[in-house]
């Protein structure tokens, strides 16, 4: 069904948009594997419905279940949102799941990039990752749209762009040996503007401390609008997250976007350092080949792991004195949309948040079907 | 997603279309278990894909596969077919599938029958039957329709209606006490008046000779327009088809549709008995409480187990004498269509045929999304 194209999308005409242009609906995995997510998993499941909850509220939302968890998430989850049966590794779609582009026409294709677990088997999060592997073709299938399938290993939450031609990344984890050891950076900033059709590369040194990512952009420093970012900040010296977001700020400040525009940037201050409890921990199934979840790990929280709907921003909360600054912040970048705090704890055990869990799909020229309605 | 409705069809305006009416696509499950199909359910396999792409001629296919047969079944089916995960006990979409139901507004929703297997514990085909009895569920879920989901028990393939308030239907399934046992003949008549929102039932006797769906309609007797139906027929007063066939006749003879029409009745003579070979039985595996198949079996060949789609008929041939003059035949009952024949011989040895292995799903007033389509 769907074409897989040989093609790429600059070739093509596509772009990829802005998180922030109009979405047909956001796709999510249920999570499960209780070798990651404590206590069988049921807590993340919990955040997981919170969070398709808040989403719903702005646009479809849709989430894939494995065979055995199909009936549990259609119980957990809000009525509003779909259930579709998808087997997977785990649950982080905007890691594994396709990249969407779409056509001055409104046209809409997918990219299902390769994946390999955040590093493979050297260094990478679990093992296998062929499921996994699977998601971005799956729901480019369900969606009826054209594929391309560059041989090229990507995590959506490794990149952000403005939409305009303009990307921002870490050599962290782009860079990282583990990905694509075979592509110079040239090589690499060539694939990244062939297929999502970018006129710009904003390289970043390294993502939010311990991000078991390799230091996805996405919980560090995220378009908000043309021009303008935020990014994880802090005003401790002493904490290692500080040298790490000072040498990105500067980078920041040297660099034009684009279309040549210096870049506003917004200092978003993350919560106190967030450690692993001996109860959270005691609740993770230990499993040789998959990352160990000890007690007193710092875990890389961050308010910039927002995802962005239609007329909604959702962000995760940490009970912690910054989560209200935060929210009025976001509430000031993003005039038109409500701000929907959920708990971010559960999610951040399993190593992400609330944008790493989430995949728009542009709406493009497409009509929203909704059979059943009147 | 789905809204689960707590009234009927029926109250609300909605009926079941008859087959030829328009569709959006048909859905199909691809088959896997090699204790009903033999050789690993190859043959099969390549079978189903014939079918698949014979319809896909004429209207949209999606055929669902298991997790573990995902990339297999995409590498089988013809390119224009779509595949989508989901999980099932055997793959007869038919019987464990939604009925889809329109309303004058062209509206659809779905019917999320009860299913157990052709009879349960008590006669049925396998144990368990769990996972087919979602896929109804799945299925309308995926579409984003609302359903309907009655407390009873029905394969699609025991039903067969004009679209113009007429079904017909065999006593050997419908009142078999391992289907609704607490309902009466006249209770499961409401059932069907209310969900399918009928005026008249005729019902037949008996369905094709050892068909082990204890006698569905859609192997035997089918409406072809309105008021006139094909009749699965022999010559052979010594086969004990013959009999049944002949009842069948008689009463159809007597009959009007729900319109007060007479019903015009083309007998389709079937292929000479069709045995189950030593090789072919050899190649199951024998598995403690599913159905055997031994050599020598003899099986319910017809040829009444063809499907309507848009442009076209896809009919099974049996390399037998009557296969040609039966294409013929209905290439004048469907003069708008064309009749595609494909092999049936592996498709029956599972136990039923295209028919059995398909489920229309009605355009009603829906736009085909067609979202990469330029």
């Amino acid at each position: 069904m769907s074409k897989v194209l040989t093609t790429t999308p600059r070739q093509d005409g596509f772009r990829m948009p802005a998180e922030w242009e109009p979405h047909i609906g956001c796709w999510m995995l249920w999570p499960e594997r209780s070798d990651n997510w404590r206590n069988g998993a049921k807590p993340a499941q919990h955040a997981f419905a919170a969070v398709a909850a808040a989403i719903a509220q702005g646009e479809p939302v849709t989430v894939c279940a494995s065979p055995a968890q199909y009936l549990i998430a259609r119980e957990m989850l809000d009525p509003a949102v779909r259930v579709v049966e998808m087997t997977s590794n785990d649950s982080w779609i905007r890691d594994c799941g396709p990249t969407f582009v779409v056509n001055d026409g409104g046209q809409v294709r997918g990219i299902d990039w390769k994946f390999n677990a955040w590093g493979g088997l050297a260094g990478g999060l679990y093992f296998p990752w062929d499921q996994d592997d699977l998601v971005g073709e799956k729901v480019i299938e369900l969606e009826r749209d054209d594929r391309y399938a560059p041989d090229f290993i990507l995590e959506g939450g490794s990149i952000d762009v403005d939409g305009e031609g303009t990307l921002l990344t870490t050599e962290e984890c782009l860079l990282n040996p583990n990905r694509n050891p075979d592509k110079s950076r040239e090589q690499i900033e060539q694939y990244l503007k062939d297929y999502l059709n970018l006129k710009k590369i904003l390289w970043l040194k390294k993502g939010v401390y311990l991000d078991e990512t390799s230091g996805h952009v996405d919980n560090f420093c995220r378009f908000v609008a043309p021009g303008e970012v935020v990014l994880t900040w802090t005003e401790d010296r002493s904490d290692p997250q500080y040298e790490i977001s000072a040498d990105a700020l500067e980078r920041l400040k040297g660099a034009t976007d684009a279309k040549g525009r210096p870049l506003k940037i917004h200092k978003l201050v993350g919560p106190k350092p967030v450690l692993i409890t001996k109860e959270e921990a005691a609740g993770v199934d230990k499993v040789a080949g998959t990352l160990p979840r000890e007690s007193g790990d710092r875990l890389a929280a961050s308010y910039v792991n927002f995802y962005i709907a239609n007329k909604v921003i959702v962000m995760p909360y940490f009970n912690d004195a910054a989560d209200v600054p935060v929210q009025q912040m976001l509430a000031k970048l993003f005039p038109t949309r409500r701000i929907i705090a959920v708990p971010g704890r559960e999610i951040l055990l399993g190593g992400g948040n609330i944008h790493c869990i989430t995949q728009q799909e542009p709406l493009g020229r497409r009509v929203v079907q909704m059979a059943g309605a009147a």
